[in-house]
C-alpha cells in the first residue's frame, strides 16, 4: 500500500440515495475518517430518489468541475447491491470516482474522460466484514478513503475495459434539425432542467415546446422576464432550462421528469 | 492578494434557500475548498423557504454569536440574482459576511455592527465564468473563501455606505405601553418564536395574546408547565416564544409566521 | 484543564431530533469549533422524531462501531430539558458519549461497556449563559468539545453509578422457543428493521410472522429474491430485517414501528 499523503487534506464527496433520516451517511463518514484521519468530506446530496441511477448521474455531472484536483467522488446509488454487479474505481486527469459499475458515472466521465478503471477485488481495502446490503459502508467508503490517502488505483483490483453504460437519455437530433430532449431534473425552485446541453442549441431564437407550452427564444437571465413569465435559458448546469422568474416552472407547465421537450431552430 | 493564513483552519458558514435535494450546497463547498484547501465548513441551514429574506435574516442572527472570531458567514437568499442588486462583503469586529445587498444581514449586523462594507466588483476573486442564476457558486462562495484565506476586505471592491435595509418587522410600542409584535419563526417542535426581544419586556407578569389564546405571565422554563400547557417564555434565541411542553404550540394556537402577538404589561 | 491534544483532529458525531430546518445543529458546530478549532464533525442524523429516545438509542448503536478510537458522540434527544434530569458524559474503551441521562445510550453501551460515567456539574465547561431550552448548545456541545480537546472525563463532574435505563424493547423468548420482537426502525427504503439481533436466531429456516405476512426462512441477500418478493434477512445493522428487493417492505406489509414480529424456529 504505497501511500503518499497529499499536501492538503484530501476532499471526498458523497452522493447517495440514502437520505438523511438514517445514520447511513454519517457511518460512511466514520469509516472514511477511521482510515484517512483528516479529510474534507462534502455531501453532494443524499436525496437522490431511491435507486434512480439516471438522476444521480446527472447530479454528479453538474458538480465535478468545481472540486479540487484529486478529489475522490464516492457515489452509491446501487440497485444491484448484493448481486454480481462490479464495484469499480476510476481515475481521470482531475479526480477519482468510486461507484457500482451501473453507468452512474457516464455523464461525469463525458466531462472528464476515464484514464484508468479497476474492478474492486482486493479485499484488503474493504472492511473486514462485508454485509449483503450496505456496500457503501463496507466496500465503497473504505476504498475511497484509501484512494484519498494516496494508494494507487491499480492496487485495488483488476483493470476494467468494458464499463457498463446506460441507455442514457440521449438528445435526438431529427433530420429537420429539431432536437428532442426531455426534462431530466426539477430542482427545489421548480426549474425544469433538460438534458439538452448548451452546445447543441445553435440558435437563441429557437422555439421550445414542452407539454402545452411554447416558448419563443432563449432569455439571457431570469431578470429579462416579468415575474411569473415562463422563460427558457441556459441554466447554471449548462443545460437548457425552463424557468419562471420568482416562481415554479414545474407547477406552471405541470412538468415531470422524463417529459419530452422539443427545440425547433428559428 | 495579500493573504496571511490564519493559525487555525478558518470557519465558513453557509445559509441558503437551496435545499439539500440538489448538489448546489455541495458545489459551493467544492468551490471554497478549491481556494482555501482546509476549512471548517458549517451548514447553518439550507431550508430557508425559497426567497424568504426575512426568515434568513432571523436565522442568521440567532447563530452568529456562537462562532469563532473571524468566521465568514456566507448567505445566499437572493431573489434578485441576475439583476442589478449588489453583491457585498461586510466586516464586523467579530466576523465577515458575504451576501446579496438585500437586507438579509440586517438582524445580524444589529448584533455586530458593520465596520466596513464593500461592493464586490473585483472579478479576480470570482469564478472565471459567471452564470446568470447561480451567484452563490460563481461569486459569493469564492469571495468567502478568499476572505477566509486572509485577503483584506478592501481588495474585493469599492466601499458601500448605503446598505439596503428591509422594512423589517419592527416591534411597535403603543402609547399605552403595549407591544405589538409577530410570530417570525416556527421551529420543528412547533415553538412560535416572536420578534419581541427579551430586553423589550419590562415585566414577567405581562399578558400575552396571540390569536384566540391569552397567556398570563412568562414562565422561566418549559418545566414550570404541565405537559400540554401553553406557555410564554424567553427562548434560547433571546426572543419571546410561545411553547407547549412536549408538544406543538403552532398546532395548539393554529399559529402562522407573520401572525400578530400583543404584550400587555401587568 | 489538562488537555493533551490528540495527534489527529478529533472526531465528534452529533445525533439529535433538531431537524435541519433551523440552525440549531449549525450553532452546535460553531460552539464546538470555538473550543476545539480543528475537528471532524459528523452529523449522524438530526431527523430523529421529536423526543423519540428509543429511536435515537437504536440509530446511535448502529453507528458507533464505525468511528475512530476516541470519537466523541454527542446525543441530544432530551424531552427532559430544563428539568432535573442529569447531563452526563461516559467513557468506554473506544469512545466518549455526551448526552442527557435518559437511557439514550443504553444500546450503544451494550456494545461498548461504560468504563466511567460523570454527572456534568462543572460549569467552567459550559457556555457562560445557560438557557432553559437549548442545553445542546449551552452544555452538551461545549463539554463534547472539551472532551475532544483531551480534558479528562473526571474534570467535568461527579461520578455516576446509577445511570438511568429505559424499559427498552426487549426481545422476549417464550418457553416454546419462539421469539417475540418488534419493528424498531423503518428506513428510507421501507426496510423494517427489528430489534432481534442476529445472535438470537438459531436457525435460518425459522418462520417469521409480522402482521398478516408469513416468511419462510432467512435469505442471505436481497439478490436471492425476485424483485417485489418479501424477504427476511440479517440486515447491515446486525438485526433481523424485513425487506422487499427494489421495493418497500413497510408499504407491502403495512408495517409500523413498534409492531410485533414473531420468530418460530423450524
Amino acid at each position: 500500500m504505497s501511500a503518499h499523503p497529499p499536501a492538503h487534506p484530501p476532499t471526498i464527496t458523497l452522493l447517495t440515495d440514502f437520505g438523511l433520516e438514517d445514520p447511513y451517511v454519517g457511518i460512511m463518514h466514520g469509516v472514511i475518517l477511521n482510515i484517512v484521519h483528516r479529510a474534507n468530506l462534502v455531501d453532494l446530496t443524499h436525496a437522490v430518489p431511491p435507486q434512480d441511477v439516471d438522476r444521480a448521474a446527472f447530479l454528479l455531472a453538474t458538480a465535478v468541475d468545481y472540486f479540487p484536483p484529486g478529489t475522490v467522488h464516492l457515489v452509491v446509488v446501487d440497485p444491484g447491491v448484493g448481486t454480481a454487479r462490479r464495484p469499480i474505481a476510476v481515475r481521470t486527469e482531475h479526480a477519482f470516482f468510486v461507484a457500482p459499475d451501473n453507468g452512474v458515472l457516464d455523464l461525469a466521465l463525458a466531462r472528464q474522460p476515464a484514464e484508468r478503471c479497476v474492478h474492486l477485488t482486493d479485499q484488503r481495502y474493504w472492511l473486514a466484514e462485508v454485509s449483503a446490503t450496505f456496500h457503501g459502508r463496507d466496500i465503497f467508503a473504505p476504498v475511497a478513503a484509501h484512494l484519498a490517502r494516496g494508494v494507487a488505483i491499480d492496487a485495488f483490483g483488476t483493470p476494467v475495459r468494458d464499463l457498463t453504460h446506460r441507455p442514457t437519455l440521449q438528445v435526438e437530433r431529427q433530420p429537420d434539425g429539431r432536437l428532442r430532449g426531455r426534462i431530466q431534473h426539477i430542482d427545489r425552485f421548480g426549474n425544469c432542467v433538460t438534458n439538452v446541453p448548451a452546445e447543441m442549441i445553435s440558435n437563441r431564437a429557437s422555439t421550445i415546446k414542452v407539454g402545452a407550452a411554447t416558448i419563443q427564444g432563449l432569455a439571457l437571465t431570469y431578470a429579462g422576464a416579468e415575474p411569473g413569465e415562463l422563460v427558457a435559458l441556459i441554466g447554471s448546469h449548462g443545460f437548457l432550462e425552463i424557468s419562471v422568474r420568482n416562481g415554479s416552472a414545474a407547477d406552471r407547465i405541470d412538468g415531470q421528469v422524463g417529459e419530452r421537450v422539443l427545440i425547433e431552430p428559428a
